[in-house]
């Protein structure tokens, strides 16, 4: 933008050097600052399509990898995450994230948007499905077992109150750990760890799927509750990785950044290494080269290059996304077998513990081409950049637990978020909705 | 594209006024008129894509809420209706709407395109997905009975001779209900209430599937008939509200047009309120969130909000979307309690009623920012408008209502309308293109 | 490209000759030029976007027309055909693609990108997804019996080495078929052949699945083994069909190309016709309309207009679509019943015969107007072009033919070809990867 900006700027002061070509160059202006802003609205609503259609690939990864008699309600609560979304980041959610900033910790005003212009509407529809994103990460952790009226509420807080603070303070001019310089580009952390994050409180908070932990000889052996459709998973992860061209490319936030090409080529080789990362390390581990591993270490790659897509080379997206890949198969273990955290599909390891890897990556691997105020240790930036980076994912964590902390505890006090057991073991989908997703077809029932 | 245009004559003008600097000025200019049409290239291709993928969002919505036995007859007829629509729309469809008017009602050539240039080719590419998505409105309200052969005439004939006609009224630029300053930005009336009437039709003439209404004590008892895969059915919506944002927003018919973030926002809030109000509804309703009805919602939302998508305010959006959500729900129980007319996917419901709500809704919350001459009665344009629209809705409801009974009436007359009572029963997979859709997979035949 | 060019030459020119002006057009200059690479690099990232989903559509197809027990493996392969394909097209197959030449043959630096500007990211992002479609055609046709190490090693190959040198051959400047006169717009001979070829001698080194042809009385019988999942067949077909507009589109590698509208009306006529085609003919030759030969069809039409889809007419693309989409049937059924080669899904005939039709149709049907040096037979321009089209249909053929041969025989040798008959008879999903892809359906065992 500031290239362009200048540019206008220089030809706007040589038209009042040159009057008597004034009114001619008047126009030639003009058109030239409608083309950038089309160019800018072009690439923005289009990018913005893109990661709405991601809100697709996040339905049918969770569907795909959770049981049949749930996938209704995992659908329903795709759907509604983004409905109810798009209501409350257009009533509140914009307007803490955007508006004018308080002490850099939140936004003030412009609360249902507040505005007419094409420069509010544009943005906000380009902020919307990022705030959508955060909220649906969450459905994939909590699933099988969440009150559909509690997941509801849930997602009006978050994309109205959780997701703005803390992005405001990176995404906004005066956002606090933006002016510390803390590097984020398309939301490792903005958007993936908030909604990992509050994802992993949920999870625990909720408890295990009944049957998932079992004790044999006092020892807590989990067992694996397979998914009932790899077919749409992989579709979901395909659909994903499609919208997520939008999601980093449109974070240039400019139609006219050249750049678009390098988040791009970043993004591709990121998501590639890893894939293969997470199929190499599943082979050596469980002795087989695992589908639903290496489909979660391609979005593990994704998560992980967003925050540095920009300003780390071709071959620092391969180690990020290679080092993904592997982590993501690490961190399901360690929450499952460990932990005994209960995540059927392992959004707390591909959003949330890659979410911060791809963070502090930045301060690692960023090479100071396109920016050379974000420097990594690895290309002679020294440490500080780390630390900025460091502090930033803790910061987002201490925020988003906390709140998830309250916001869930409230739930489960009022008996608002798990659902029965006798409903639990018939499926969420004639318990809470009264329906089944595959009439006719001839299902398991005891799965 | 006034502005710009003004802009670009102004330029020339001067041009004439300073001949020492013509010959280089006239080269800026050629690329100024490049890019000019280059933006509405790319904006309009792209929207036409995007609008092309909603087919498979008809397709999978549509194969989602019917049963398995039919899924591969679902798929064909969408294929189809695609394939004979556009060679159909090639050849005579375009020639009909955007020909040289004869007296508003009808164009008079172009037949087979008629011509090379660049802008004939964007704008029929622009069309012809328009076009296919009316004709493909109708097979899900005549799923699971109808003939395959009749099924690929009505497509032919609705895409050459139905939608081009009624379409020429309100969009061509001597249209008959345009000159009178019908409203329909994007198509509530123009698409989807055209392939809605035509479905209403179809239905009616086709009688209902064997086993949907049954006698008991003399009253006739509607039995749902579920669909056999809910997470189709939901990729199929959002797949669709995808595209959306290429069926209004490149309704725009300029990729410089700013006001392309208005049309994105209001489109979004009116999907997603509908969504909200018919999960509401259908919970009170019925005592249960229904997934089915609150999918239909999103797309009635996004159906209604179509017609209005760029003379409406965010607010506006977000009531007409509440609104189309309520009433998708009374309107499909009013069909099927009260009319009984079958309609396996509720397409009357969706395109066709709230079609005509989002059609009427310009004349009650146009607000006259974006188009002066556009005002609805709730911002002080008096009922001028609203009186408009209704003849509008009325004009498109008789012409398709009177031309659908001629083309079922003489598909019926020839026996070329609804398979034979075995062929329903076995399925119109084995009975039209003897094959299974899931072979392999064990699935109730008596369904 | 050469017009812009050329304009942006004028207006350099003519600022010299005028001093006083040359500060204020020297920013306007930069912003024009600022704007052209602009449209170019929103043009060819989102065109890449769009090729990348097809494999989502590869996946659907390749998944749905083949059966339950090895949907994970179809679906790993694709996952893994595209990450591997990356990370080899971008270390070693864009340098022997377009690297500086030797003699025509193949490119010699640029290995590993070797640079960091927006061009060469932006043109390896456009020609990555190319790649990778060419590699993920093999796996349709060795589906179902095919070794997953074998496969990673195989593609590999292909998108480092096979690929890129007979990619060189036509579209790097100084390949020898390039400097020939050779024509493939947007790929039927250098994308789809490719991969085509690579199937076929694949689909013959491994033999045909088990129960595929059966001995009867000394003649053998091909026996139909039917896909497992139509409906997603049919949305792998929409997305191809979506995809194969920026597959296309983007092949004009400029968004100033006002001939982009000409490329999507010949593909949307193409692929129309190859699927109506198709219908009728399986209509006429096994008597019912066929879901899957229909789907095909379409494919077929897509992939026999690629070559010609900027030099052809609209009716040019309808009578070629039309011919694809009865060649692809004649072309299928001669594999199998006559020639007795196994490829599940048709591969082969689609994306090799119809590849091989739509190149030479660039020989009998291009018109001369977009390309005054490409005029076909029926168009005046005699033979000439259709030799040579045949020339680099036949160098292809051979170069494919003898480079799988090598690879699929060193494969074969190492015993790393084809799985055991025990885990063929269980399915690749518990044999290759120990899961079962519809966990909780009930499946026939003995499909």
């Amino acid at each position: 933008m500031n290239k362009k900006t200048l540019l206008l700027c220089c030809a706007a002061v040589m038209l009042l050097a040159s009057p008597a070509l004034y009114a001619q160059d008047a126009t030639a202006t003009e058109l030239l600052e409608l083309f950038q802003d089309s160019f800018d609205m072009i690439w923005l609503v289009l990018a913005a399509a893109l990661v709405f259609f991601m809100q697709a690939g996040f339905a049918m990864v969770e569907t795909g990898l959770t049981r049949a008699k749930n996938a209704g309600n995992i659908i329903m609560k795709n759907l509604m995450d983004f409905s109810v979304g798009a209501l409350a980041y257009w009533a509140v959610g914009w307007a803490l994230m955007y508006g004018s900033s308080a002490g850099g910790f939140l936004g003030t005003d412009e609360f249902f948007l507040g505005g007419a212009d094409y420069v509010l509407y544009r943005d906000w529809m380009f902020q919307v499905v990022f705030a959508a994103t955060a909220a649906t990460i969450v459905s994939g952790a909590m699933a099988e077992r969440t009150k559909f009226s509690g997941y509801l509420i849930y997602s009006a807080v978050v994309t109205a109150i959780i997701y703005p603070i803390s992005g405001h303070w990176i995404w906004a001019d005066n956002g606090w750990l933006a002016e510390m310089g803390f590097h984020d580009f398309a939301g490792s952390t903005v958007v993936h760890s908030v909604g990992a994050w509050a994802a992993m409180i949920g999870a625990i908070m909720l408890g295990a799927r009944k049957g998932k932990y079992v004790k044999v000889d006092g020892k807590t052996r989990p067992k694996a509750i397979p998914g009932h459709n790899m077919p749409l998973a992989a579709l979901g992860v395909f659909i994903l990785w499609f919208g997520w061209y939008g999601f980093n490319g449109g974070s240039t936030l400019s139609g006219t950044d050249l750049d678009i090409a390098h988040v791009f080529v970043t993004t591709t080789l990121g998501a590639a290494s890893g894939a293969i990362a997470a199929m190499v390390a599943s082979w050596v581990a469980f002795g087989h080269p695992d589908p639903s591993f290496s489909l979660n270490g391609a979005l593990a790659g994704l998560v992980g290059i967003t925050a540095g897509t920009w300003v780390i080379s071709p071959f620092g997206a391969v180690v990020i996304g290679l080092a993904a890949g592997v982590l993501v198969i690490a961190s399901v273990e360690f929450f499952d077998k460990v932990l005994h955290i209960d995540d059927p599909v392992g959004a707390i390891s591909v959003h949330g513990v890659c979410g911060a890897w791809g963070t502090l990556a930045v301060g690692l691997f960023a090479t100071g081409v396109n920016d050379p105020d974000v420097v990594g240790l690895f290309y002679g930036g020294g440490a500080a950049q780390l630390g900025i980076q460091f502090v930033g994912v803790i910061a987002v964590f201490a925020w988003v637990v906390v709140t998830a902390l309250i916001l869930f505890g409230i739930l489960k006090a009022a008996d608002n978020l798990r659902v029965s057991d006798t409903e639990e073991l018939i499926g969420l989908d004639i318990g809470e909705h009264a329906m089944e997703s595959y009439a006719g077809f001839q299902i398991f029932t005891n799965m």
